[in-house]
This record gives C-alpha cells, structure tokens and sequence, in this order.
C-alpha cells in the first residue's frame, strides 16, 4: 500500500464515524502531541545503549509501531485538513534543513550548530 | 515523489552529516516529542473556530507546513532505524482502530468509547 | 502541606522503590514530556469554549488533577537530581518573563510580540 | 519565597498584561505541552550516561532552569485556574502512587509493574 491509498482508507475512516467536527487543526495538534506523548513514554526508561535491544524485543516492538501508527495517523489527518501533501511538506523541510545545517559544520556534531 | 524516494533522501542527508551515532530510537522518540512539542505551540493561543482560518494565514501556514515536517521527518528516521515501514504501521494500526471504535458506538461521539 | 514538605515524602517515596537509579536528568526530561502529552490528551477533543465547563465535571476533574498532579511530580523530581529549587527557578523565569513581555506591547495580545 | 507568594506574582503579571482571556484550560494544557517539548528537545542529543554531566554545565543549566520554570509556571497557571492546590494535587497523586506501586513489587524496576 502507498501513502495515498493509506489517506483514503483513513479518509473513510473518519466518514464512517462522523469525526471530522471534531478535526479541526488545533485538536488534530493535540492529538499529535499526546499519541508523541504516549511514545516517548516508551523509551523513558530505557537507557541510550539499550534502546535498540529494547526495539527488538517483540512485545516492546509491536507497542512502538502502534505508537508510531499513532502519530503517523494524526499527522495525516492534519495535512488531510489543511490540504497538506505529506511527502512535500517532508521534502520542503528537508531541502530547508539542508541549507540550515551545511555539512560541512554539522558533520558529526550532535548539537547542530 | 514518493515517500520511498524521500526516505532515499533523507538517508543521504544523515550520511553526509555522520548523525546516524545520535539517532538511537531513545533520541529519536525524544525528536518527535520536542518537534511536536513545536506544532502544539502554533496552535495555543488559536480558539477552536478559528484554527482553520489560522492556518490558512500565509505565514502560519508556511511554520505549520514546516512543524509538521519535522515530525513527519523524525518519524520515518525512527521507522527507518527499527526496520519498519511507515505506511505499513499506520495501516495496521489504523485496521486497529477499526476494531477498537466500532461505527456503530463511535459514531459523532468525541470520547470514542 | 507546603512544597519542601511534599518533596521529602517524594524522597521518600523513591528511595524506598530503589528508583533514584533510573531517575537520570533526560530520562525524567522523558517523563515530563510524556505526562504533559496524558495532560493534552484530557482536552483534545474538548472545544475552547467548553474547557472550563469540561473541566468542572467531577470524573473530568479527578483525571485532570491526577496529569496535574504527574506532571508536577515529576519537575519536583527533575528539580531535585538538578539541585535547584523549583519555586526558585519559577520566580527567575517569571522576571525574565516580565522584561521579555513588557506590559505596554504585550497587553491584550496573544501572540506575545 | 514560597509558592502561595509566587502564584501572587504571576497572577499580577497576567493581570498587567489582560491574559487571562487566552488562559482556557485547554490552552493552558497546550501551553504545557509545548513547554514540556522545550525541555525534552534539550536532552535528546544528550546520552544517558552523560546526562547529569551535561546538566551541569553552566549554559546548559541556565536553559534547562529555564524551561523547567515555564513548565513549572504552565502548570500553576493552569491549577489556578481550575481553582486546584498544585501542593495538594502532587501530594494526593503521590498516595496514589504509593499504593499503584508497592515497595515489594516496584523495588529497583524500571518498569514499575
């Protein structure tokens, strides 16, 4: 499946349930915030040298990807809203933080100067 | 383009920038916490009725566009660290919640029991 | 009950579980973040003008205190592996808040210029 | 000075500046989350064992007070105007925990079961 056949299928989703009265923009950046939230919960207390391990444990994973499906969801309710194309919004902050984080002084710096 | 050429895209921004050693998923959730944390301040002091022609402004729409970007953009480098693929996991998770809010109790009801 | 009170019984409460080991500065960072997203979840679906009303429902306002109450516990906990007082690092922000937002340009404006 | 002291201060510098009219409490719990994001996004290039070393240096201590404080000041806004004791809040959710998590099961576990 594609990511426009995924906005489709969640397109219906939200028909089925009437929910789109309760979309708009400043709720769907809630939602963001919290199913974010709910994924950084995963990882809090899980040292740095251990978070790959972690991942890879299959309850531990299968919990993860349904919180990245959650943020992944809501994110695209709100390009739905907007009238956002996701990919292009991706591809316009990348080419932006090209430019803002030139390789040769970002290269191997953690904090990005 | 497609989000499998953006993620080609996204991989060559991190190689040219060495960052993969800081992208354990521990800092990446954290990523996606922080730039949510981002897309949740565009919105605060907007009320209900007017977040849809607040994003509308050219100007917030041009910082909304880029917010989200920074999410969508932390999400697949978490998803490309732990070998998942993006759209995959919002399917099944948005199949999930189909069974989770069955229409027929879910419908027009913001609590979603 | 005042706050330096409130924080040996949280000393406490710690010491007793043997939880000051996971309790490092960017894993409570974590746990800040991800109560706060517990926080915005319990208004994502409410509407501006209904927030108040929302949160004078009795059940609403248990839940409601008990994220409050989370994200507190966990600055106190913050606050204490950092040495700082926390009523402290309040009054500082709050000064510098009042030179970053003079009255005179600030009143009445929500977008805090 | 104590917190009751500090909840007069910030009442006063809402009150100089008409504020209180953006202060819903579902903007309050935005305001929250974003803040919450600001002092996440400070430690998530930080790794785990470097955590309290990076805590303590002096630029980053002075940010990380920072952000501590606008959550902190988030967090009494919101409890002031919900009319809630931010002490009483953290001390009952602490009883809570006190029984969620028992000494004899929780002892020295991370994942608090």
């Amino acid at each position: 499946m594609d990511l426009p056949a995924l906005t489709t299928l969640l397109r219906q989703f939200v028909a089925e349930r009437d929910w789109a009265q309760f979309h708009d923009p400043k709720n769907l950046a809630m939602l963001i915030g919290s199913e974010a939230g709910e994924l950084v919960a995963e990882y809090r207390w899980v040292r740095s040298e251990d978070a790959d391990a972690h991942s890879a444990d299959p309850a531990a994973r299968a919990r993860i990807a349904a919180e990245i499906g959650d943020v992944g969801l809501a994110l695209l309710l709100l390009c739905d809203r907007l009238g956002l194309d996701p990919v292009e919004v991706m591809r316009a902050k990348l080419a932006t933080n090209r430019v803002k984080y030139p390789v040769e002084v970002s290269r191997g710096r953690a904090d990005r100067p």
